[in-house]
């Protein structure tokens, strides 16, 4: 079986490396490959000096992260904190902690890590003495931009823009980048409601007082289960778990329910089908009683979306819903914003998750965060003011980010590394079907796209012990939602580190019996 | 007059390197050189290679300046840029536009730009191969920590956490510091509430969907005038310009006024006292309607303040102001809550303006950003959520920004930074009392302290033409309030820095005559 798996391992790898390999021809070696009993032995790897596998020390968490973190807990909250990282050490796909245990990353910075530790291409970046100057200083975007600021957007951002999504607005980080859409999204409502004209002067005045008409009653309608951050704006329109939004103030904004799939999708097309329907049916009617008949205190503006709802416990719904949530939101005047922050960034094996919908025009508005290191925004021109300072921040975003996005997407380019994330997702998916059908009681629901994918365990409780487990077992791993647990490697991981995180994961499933 | 300023600065200089030149000593030399004619020959700089004075090339905004921000348009608004800047050829005081135009920058980056422009220590930081790997990956903070972050909190925020303010917390920027300022404020308000037992069950189902109890109706009391940030949140706290602020949906969060003072403030003693007693009256009888008898639909949970307000137009209040606030919000349950975004960091001569009002304690959160480079805030350990990952991001900061603040604090302690911008702010603020007195109707109300300065121009459209002229003559320098001009200048603004601002000042305002 190793031997299976290594010759299938090397021979996407060369594939891979050709561009050759076709997601169809790999499931072939897949079919063949499903038992996994032992590791593969490992191929070179194309990550220079990348570990051969994972490699633990002492058990997780080690001693010396427990030291530190009741050291840390003087001056911090530490309720989150997994373990101390030695990040001159860690390297590829592989995380090393403090105490030299040496972890196989399918979580990667909260899906934030978009080709491994220590990539060639961004530590180039990252010392080469021409971009000293971007490192030293962090002008105002809005204001002083650098010389090469708008080659430097089109070169990065401009090579990923959605289609007829023109405007780019660099931001800190995803919370604000929803946030900021959203205020771009009540501009653009108040603009179109006044036939164009700007704010009258009672607008201003009691604007300055929180107050109507200048501080409109107006509306994000978001989904039971999404996730858009945590800021006060944001946070109304985040329902994934509620210890992140008791006792915060909230807006009043309206919720609707979205889809909750039955897995395999093909014992269950009619059921997931009305599902969809059920929730559109509830969009529609909020929307109705919001913008047409106006029965409802605000209006709404925009509704966002994430593709794949991921805190939320990656849940997904088919192209056909987001296609009809799109038209429904033109049909209200809302806009449609997709919150890409998570799914953005190619692991899905498309760069957006959106291009996996065949919308017939872009969304309204993408936000992304995360894996392109910038927040930020793409919108279409109808969603810039028409003044300045009106979607505005000291920095507006980082020139460094910009510098590592670049090096990020010109290696994802080079290296092919959306086939190989498809590749590997496949792959990937393939193994823990398997392994669903070994372990029925304890893993199920696989589900996913690309590398971006799901299992759910039985119980919250089997879940997060199993998490804890796997790491003891060298694979650093994230929960979503009560039961699931979510991958979100690199793009540079391959189907031999897959192969890898596989027979972890059997390990661990094995012991439960 | 040339002479007696080069021998003033060239004294200053020399006794600042020595630690010895008192405010006291020094403002001894500034009595004898009011009266500014001409350019004081430049002593050469501590700032090493930097340059010895403005020079103006084009005028301003130069001709490549103006074809880059028409290009620029096609994918950002552009109605906020002022220049392109050549980074590299920046340095120390002076920024350098890509039509080769060097101006003494009093604006540095909003007030964000700690030591200048290419400070040998932030490059030498930024180029330390032992600080790649944090350059190269940015960690998710509160999940997975380097090894060396307490310390390097401890280094940087611990050297100069306001007493009794044990609890650090790393955020992005100024805004996102506010807002989960606010969170903590709302989560320790509730959780007092509650006698410090956890949310019910009905609280946290209830929160899921945006109502009470679990997203009760809290609020933060904010001040007219005053500039909290731009998310959804903070905004509602923000009351500076109706532009900011106008279509974007807010909470109905209570304002009061903020003290308008008038100056000289020797002249208007029983005036100013008055003033800020109607304000605090105001203060203590929101906190009455919404706290105590709770007649208004909100109970405030925190009252947020700048101590100068910044964007609103430079307007100062007393210490015993400040004081009383504080008391206040003791007395009602609220949270004290210090906005030091624009004014921490050193520009008023204190690392913090608040040390300047002898509070008996500590507020109970004081947030920053802009010079530091990361955002965050302190706060007072009951501020510390019971639970893990209710104050919580992603990202939570950026290691990198704080190799800078490193870099910063510890020229800012090797270089005695403090005192020469104490130094420098009363050499400043005597020569433009001088201004004012002979250009009455042209510039008055000089007010502030350190470098941390203002004065207003007799109209808004009168201060908008003079900065586009002080720009044409190379003193790059922005706006605040209505009519205000403000000064923030880096820490390594020196006399000869000032003399040299006071000169083109004078220029400017002979030519209105």
């Amino acid at each position: 079986m190793a031997t299976m798996l290594q010759r299938c391992s090397r021979a996407s790898k060369a594939l891979i490396g050709t561009g050759k390999l076709t997601p169809k021809l790999y499931k072939m070696y897949v079919q063949a490959t499903r038992t996994l009993s032992s590791l593969p032995a490992s191929p070179s790897p194309s990550f220079p000096d990348e570990y051969p596998h994972a490699e633990m020390r002492t058990t997780y968490p080690g001693p010396r992260s427990i030291a530190l973190g009741k050291e840390l807990a003087q001056v911090q909250h530490t309720g989150a904190v997994q373990f101390f990282v030695d990040y001159a050490a860690s390297r590829g796909n592989y995380i090393v902690d403090v105490d030299g245990n040496r972890y196989l990353d399918i979580f990667c910075q909260i899906a934030s890590l978009p080709i491994g530790y220590n990539h060639p291409a961004i530590v180039a970046a990252m010392s080469n003495p021409s971009n000293l100057a971007m490192l030293s200083q962090r002008p105002c975007l809005g204001n002083l931009p650098p010389a090469d600021w708008l080659p430097m957007l089109q070169g990065t951002l401009g090579s990923i823009a959605p289609r007829g999504c023109s405007e780019m607005v660099t931001l800190m980080c995803g919370s604000c980048a929803n946030e900021n859409a959203f205020k771009a999204a009540f501009i653009w409502y108040q603009t179109n409601a006044r036939g164009g004209r700007p704010p009258s002067d009672a607008d201003f005045a009691s604007s300055m007082h929180n107050t109507a008409p200048g501080s409109p009653a107006l509306s994000i309608l978001s989904f039971q289960g999404g996730f858009h951050g945590r800021l006060l704006g944001c946070l109304s329109a985040t329902h994934s778990k509620a210890l992140h939004k008791v006792d915060i103030p909230a807006f009043d904004w309206p919720v609707a329910p979205f889809p909750r799939l039955q897995y395999p999708l093909a014992d269950y097309e009619a059921e997931n089908a009305s599902e969809e329907a059920r929730c559109l049916a509830h969009v529609a009617d909020l929307l109705a009683r919001h913008n047409t008949h106006r029965t409802e205190t605000s209006q709404v503006a925009g509704i966002v979306v994430e593709p794949i709802q991921a805190e939320g416990g990656d849940f997904h719904a088919s192209p056909s819903f987001f296609r009809a949530l799109q038209q429904l939101a033109a049909n209200h005047g809302a806009a449609f914003i997709v919150d890409e922050v998570q799914t953005g960034g190619g692991s899905t094996g498309r760069f957006w998750a959106h291009e996996h919908w065949a919308l017939p025009s872009a969304p309204d508005l993408v936000t992304f965060s995360k894996k392109l290191q910038t927040g930020g925004y793409f919108a279409k021109p109808a969603f810039r003011p028409a003044e300045g300072y009106r979607i505005f921040n000291t920095w507006m975003g980082d020139p460094v980010k910009m510098l590592q996005l670049d090096a990020f997407l010109t290696t994802m380019r080079e290296d092919n590394l959306l086939e190989n994330t498809e590749i590997t997702g496949d792959y990937l998916r393939a193994g823990l079907m398997e392994l669903a059908a070994r372990f029925p009681g304890v893993l199920g629901n696989v589900r996913g796209v690309g590398t971006y994918i799901a299992v759910d365990f039985a119980t919250p409780a089997s879940r997060d012990a199993m998490i804890v487990r796997l790491r003891q077992l060298g694979l650093q791993c994230g929960g979503c939602g009560d039961r699931a647990l979510r991958f979100r490697p690199a793009l540079i991981f391959q189907p031999r580190h897959a192969a890898e995180c596989l027979n972890i994961l059997e390990h661990a499933c094995t012991e439960t019996r």
